[in-house]
């Protein structure tokens, strides 16, 4: 099996969840792509951001420079963020023959070109998947799946934190300031917040969507951003009284001969799918000519979610390499089919019945004589109308023991027509 | 700009769509990919499904082994549908050592170990993101984007034709029988229906899926499929009435030490994003270990969708054989960014003033001055409550015209505070 060396230069958030993916999902990931990634060497100043990671056989410095330099390494992985030493680090690798995959939106948005012009120079990769909306594979959509089309419009959720605040606002009732001050306490939110709230992190991924979409030059100062510190719990209260629920969007739309990229609070119908997208997290509608309306989700931060996409794209890498093949219906391991009677689950019954006194008692006692107990029920009274229906919920059950109450139940009498019979999602 | 030469067998609904976007989208994909998709060859029997399309330099063939057999196709697209010939025509196809794109899930469920083992036998690939879920990205998801991740659940809809059904059923309180009947005499449902309303199509999609996750031999036959047949308006308005909305769903799951597997309608609480995935479209809900959840939503079928997955399989082909690197950040043309005061669109607009008579008649007739008319207001009567607040939801305007508008209300006497304006989406 083809092995690739990973370094990973900063072992923080994404940089730890990096090391602990490639270490504990090392065997499910060969088996995916018969590909194994073995990390090498991390590069990290702070010793306290080492612990508790398993780093047997793997060199430990403290400099990006003796990482970029380890022959064992293929991969740089550059997970420190901000501008610099980030670039240099990026621009060292890319020269030195090495592949680089980052998360790093700031520096991207900022110098993206002399990145990628330095990748190509030196006829390697540059990956960026969890640059924007981490594990969502937004990048990987406009860059391959989309590839045949004409982007019409992007809209996007592209900040975890604003979209918590803003969700707690809509749904608990809360004042911007207050649910901020226990975002930054329960660690959801920076300190300083400003990069996130002023709508600065949602304009440099932005920045990024832009110029895939549209194959230009995006000038970061060129989109117009507005955060949400101007946003009330008054506001947030009107436009859902008038169907809206309020969004920080990320939006880039085709013009005639312009494009429109902007940043600011917006107004969605309560209806649209990106309404729907809530909490901390990502949500990104795209709108495209030959695909037409397509939208991903997911968690945009947090260790593993990010790192997810980070070790997603040197898997990419590895097998541009031509170092594996994908296989798939071929068989890693052989897994046997659970019979359904053994799945668990709630489920909907539906009873049609003569309207007699005594039915509801029946039915619950033959389910409960099966383990199964009910949630909840709806039997209307309806007067003179035959035949009547008993609706009933179960809590959590096991399907055999649903079938084996319902073949007796459907011998009564009183049941007019077979049981309906539904799983609960 | 390397060049690859491409050949479509069957020119239907899907194929039609290929050669259509291979021709009207030519210079896009270009400008995205550096790489230019020809097509060379097109092999279809029936001479009225070429009628309207540009064959203008391509060959044309009544036989898929004449164009397998032409040298300048590299890559073979294969979508007639169905097990045979088509099989047969991609074994020759990969035999030749042609890469080739397929949506045909049928085939791919029942022969999918042999297909594959074919092509890597031959080193060429094998690819069919359109078989599942059309223009949704599922298949690059679970092969790339999540290749760290143990899967833990998959939960999709995944036939467009179920789904209409289900929603006009829940939106419109139609009968399933009502509902199918118009289906079919608009075209949206095949005739006969059969695979798609008694669960067999979204059965052979759940094999290929539950085959990715996780990389196992996953029989046809023993996955339980049921179908939507069995649902009454009934049952969609009980259920509604517990907070859930019913969908065919295809559910693959990690148990233990097995995994189900299985298709049949459920009950999805309303507040779920699949709940959401209303009328034609599909949508696919992973849990995973890494990146927890994400969902992929778009259109699961018709002519340009699904043909747009075909053509990004072709371009990943392309970009494989390592003919073209990505070049994102460089500029293919340079377009200007819009002024912000350009763009269209309706506007919230929260003013906060004294409560005297005429406050609403003077915004208003300032607003219209400037072009802006009102679509609906919010002003409370909120007797001794001082400020007041009067909230305004425009029609379609361009911004520069609210802003303006906005200046003169602002230095109203009445108006105590700058009024909060924001966009509608």
């Amino acid at each position: 099996m083809k092995e690739i060396g990973v370094g990973v230069i900063g072992a923080g958030t994404v940089g730890g969840g990096v090391i602990e993916i490639l270490s504990e999902n090392k065997t499910v990931i060969s088996e995916k792509t018969g590909i194994t990634l073995s990390l090498r060497h991390v590069a990290e100043l702070k010793d306290e951001l080492l612990q508790g990671l398993d780093l047997s056989g793997v060199t430990v410095s403290r400099d990006g420079a003796t990482l970029i330099a380890d022959p064992d390494v293929q991969v740089v992985c550059e997970l420190i963020g901000g501008l610099e030493p980030a670039r240099r680090f990026i621009l060292e690798a890319l020269r030195a023959g090495k592949h680089v995959v980052t998360a790093n939106k700031m520096l991207l948005a900022t110098h993206g070109p002399e990145l990628v012009e330095t990748a190509l120079e030196n006829g390697v990769e540059l990956r960026f998947e969890a640059a924007v909306a981490g594990a969502v594979p937004i990048i990987k959509a406009l860059r391959e799946s989309l590839a045949a089309n004409r982007i019409q419009g992007i809209y996007g959720i592209l900040n975890g934190t604003c979209n918590y605040i803003l969700s707690r606002m809509t749904y608990e009732g809360l004042e911007f300031e207050e649910t901020l001050n226990q975002a930054i306490e329960q660690g959801f939110a920076e300190t300083p917040p400003d990069l996130d709230i002023l709508g600065h992190d949602t304009a440099h991924k932005c920045q990024i969507l832009a110029s895939l979409a549209y194959s230009t030059r995006i000038d970061l100062e060129a989109i117009a951003v507005e955060g949400i510190t101007g946003i009330t719990h008054l506001d947030v209260a009107y436009a859902r009284e008038m169907g809206y629920i309020i969004k920080l969007l990320a939006i880039i739309r085709q013009a005639e001969d312009s494009i429109e990229a902007r940043v600011h609070p917006a107004l969605v119908p309560e209806s649209h799918l990106l309404a729907a997208v809530r909490n901390e997290f990502n949500g990104i509608y795209v709108e495209s000519d030959c695909a037409d309306a397509t939208l991903y989700y997911g968690r945009g931060a947090g260790r593993k979610p990010t790192a997810s996409a980070v070790v997603g794209d040197i898997v990419d890498i590895a097998r541009n390499k031509g170092c594996a093949p994908f296989k798939p219906f071929t068989y890693a391991r052989e897994i046997a089919i659970r019979d359904m009677g053994l799945t668990e689950g709630r489920y909907y019954l539906r009873l049609t019945t003569k309207d007699y006194p005594g039915v509801l008692g029946q039915v619950c006692s033959t389910l409960g004589n099966h383990g199964v107990s009910i949630a909840s029920c709806i039997q209307k009274n309806q007067s003179d109308q035959e035949p009547v229906h008993v609706v009933l919920m179960t809590h959590e059950t096991v399907e055999s023991h649903i079938r084996a109450a319902l073949k007796e139940i459907d011998s009564f009498d009183f049941v007019t027509e077979a049981t309906q019979f539904l799983r609960v999602f």
